[in-house]
């Protein structure tokens, strides 16, 4: 699969992970987003969903949001957005609907992954524009703190109920 | 269908084809969106792509927000939301994931409709969360209100077409 990526893809899939990471920070579900066009950062965005209390503030929305304004333009065709995990369907219908080019995503996500996983909305044959869809950079790194994140969740929760019941 | 409907749902709905004329007001495809929870508004909301340039700005999504911001949390799933179109796979995405209790649309979408026409996102088997459907509530007023804005629309670039080749 590494044949498939640039040098400049690691580079930014590297930043997409650090958004990741400082999701973590805030106790989100460390997700990491990136537009880049023409070479330059337009967006950036991680996920948001739990301190502002928004189902829409996914790492994806984020990044596609400000990519928008700094474009000054809804149409990002010549756009590529990287993300640390394969976009849920929401946000693989707004990069549909913002002409994204290419997509580039690290983990798969078999729960709810939109690019191939559960459905295909990237490159859907009725939906009038089709990325360019490549998957697998980074993966390791990504699932590795998406593992960790839940774990660590998980042992909290267990912490919690053992109090509550006075163990 | 109409039985399926409550008197609220027609005024709701009534609502929402109202934001839907305030979109083509601004030159907007009009589409209109209303998020009720307990028989109060908390989002409201028309399609402001073009004049914001903003490819995720649908009529549902700023709906959406505004509900998730009034109502403190990313979980709505006591609303129903209505739109004066079937949603497309972006904004059904995000009914799901604010776990929309209901959804009521008026016309059909059979281009990009994500709740059934194209996909099925809001009733996904696989999809952690399931919205009930319903469609066709005051649909005539809607398909004519997208109908004559499509029209209006195509009238005005033939006559740029003929003034730029001289006719």
């Amino acid at each position: 699969m590494a044949g498939q990526f640039s040098k400049e893809d690691i580079i930014f899939m590297r930043e997409a992970l650090s958004l990741a990471e400082k999701a973590q920070q805030f106790d989100e579900v460390p997700v990491g987003a990136i537009v880049v066009s023409e070479g330059r950062v337009i967006g950036r965005g991680f996920n948001q969903r739990e301190m502002a209390q928004n189902a829409l503030l996914h790492a994806e929305m984020i990044a596609l949001d400000e990519a928008c304004k700094n474009a000054g333009s809804w149409r990002l065709s010549d756009a590529t957005i990287y993300v640390t995990l394969e976009p849920c369907p929401m946000c693989a219908g707004a990069m549909v609907l913002a002409r994204v080019g290419r997509l580039v995503y690290a983990a798969d996500d078999p729960r709810s992954g939109a690019a191939g996983s559960v459905m295909d909305i990237c490159r859907h044959q009725k939906l009038n524009h089709r990325l360019d869809v490549i998957s697998g950079l980074l993966a390791d790194q990504s699932a590795v703190l998406l593992k960790n994140f839940f774990s660590n969740k998980r042992n909290k929760n267990n912490l919690l109920t053992n109090k509550k019941s006075g163990i």
